[in-house]
């Protein structure tokens, strides 16, 4: 009755697309920033700009999914996925801002090595999710899920080995405070990676 | 079948509305303690008190929840509602133990900002609670929810403000620490008020 | 009684017992390490390796969940439950991990009593969830989860005098980082802990 209504189909795919383009957006401007170890306004101007409009297609996403009543798969699965890709724009956004508020200026060779691990595990998200609109992706989108949780692994080592060398050598508590939040900033970007393939798999298990 | 058993109506805006009210007693009670930078054990116990009530409430909506067949809005909303007000009472609970826990007992007029800041949020999430009783209220809803999210940003930007000025201007590492976790905390609250929003706009959204 | 009428096609209860024995083992091993304060290389892998293990019963949990169209109980409720209890196993692996990385090896008291508890509440964890099998353990299920929360609240405490003391007796400002960020941890897995009784509450109550 009240459904009738609602718009009942919505390409969800397309606003997923734009998503996942942001968030790539977002790991590509972090790498050019962290192997120019300045944070220019220009560039925390830009990242804040991608996280505001990606941020506004995930509302999209949550608006429509709530006036929508037939769905491509699971309402969860679609709020989780917006939810999770969000978040991805979003981690990064705040380590840049942190690099900012910390005033962390010079050139830091763990972060050009961690932002480099998170721009590849964001790009291979982004083929994992624009890869859902047809099933004859299958493969592929498995193949970029073992990839994003072989880059997680890769991403908790190199976490560890910074934060036991930050220990190790780093006298100074305020500039260890600084980097230990920074570098479990950039290992939670690979988590929040890795649980978007926990959606993907239970999306392409349901359509199995 | 088995839901003939079970009480198929029952009305938990009378205990959104009690557990709303904890979280405004707890957001008042913090900004009178802030105000006179002194935690005396009478207003910990009090904080303490109010965080458990609440606390309490929120067990009766999630027990009413398992029990009740017919609800007035989705079960997932009722659900997250309940869990995110709990949050907002839980966290300024916390704020308040980590400054006895620190012995922070000198008035820091950052924390009374936010404490004011926090106090006008939760009044906020109040009125957009309460209204969802009546399908008439949706603009003062919707209004409390752009407060909340006007209150959200400016709290994101005092938390950045604040920590740039710890960073660039305290010398001790350990009253660094103690005052970056209660700001950070403080912004915290606003952020799950924010939650509240998201929550509240999805109910109106399939209400309409 | 319920249980009765359902076609069971799959055993989920196998699988949880499987991972509730994990998480067991991991908090008897964290226990023993404690003890001896001291992280030897065996040590570290044995508990990798259970972290390891309960890991993949969590992706067989999740994956015939999406697999099984009927389920003992409410699917968010198993997805829940196999969540919380992987939770428990990767905490602690994480304080851990920390203890090495942090090059925590002197024998810590504090430690040796959060492991305690943590071991007694992971134990109270495996009671109930194992209990979930027959309708007839209905009270012998409510008395670990009384348990639970009261270990929850002795954490609580504990962790708040250990961090007072710290803050008030510790000058190394890098050491008091690792001690506060690992007893927060601690305290962590009794939360943990604590959401498992939820979600078996919850559990409890759809079937009363």
């Amino acid at each position: 009755m009240l459904f009738k209504f609602l718009p009942n189909e919505f390409n969800f795919f397309d606003l997923f697309d734009k998503q996942v383009d942001y968030a790539l957006s977002a790991a590509t401007c972090f790498k050019e920033l962290a192997s120019k170890g300045a944070i220019d306004e220009g560039s925390l101007e830009k990242i804040g700009d991608i996280e505001h409009q990606g941020d506004e297609v995930a509302h999209e996403i949550f608006e429509h999914l709530n006036k929508t009543f037939i769905t491509p798969f699971d309402r969860e699965d679609i709020h989780a996925l917006a939810k999770e890709i969000d978040d991805i724009t979003d981690m990064i956004n705040t380590i840049v801002s942190r690099l900012k508020i910390y005033n962390v200026v010079s050139v830091d060779k763990n972060l050009i090595q961690f932002a480099s691990v998170i721009e590849e595990s964001v790009r291979a998200v982004a083929c994992a999710v624009k890869g859902l609109r047809s099933a004859k992706n299958f493969q592929s989108i498995q193949e970029s899920c073992v990839e994003i949780n072989r880059l997680e692994n890769v991403g908790d080592k190199m976490r560890d080995v910074m934060l036991a060398d930050l220990f190790d050598n780093m006298k100074d508590p305020i500039t260890l405070i600084k980097l230990k939040e920074i570098y479990q900033d950039a290992e939670t970007v690979l988590d929040v990676c890795e649980d978007v393939t926990h959606v993907v798999g239970a999306i392409l298990l349901k359509q199995a």
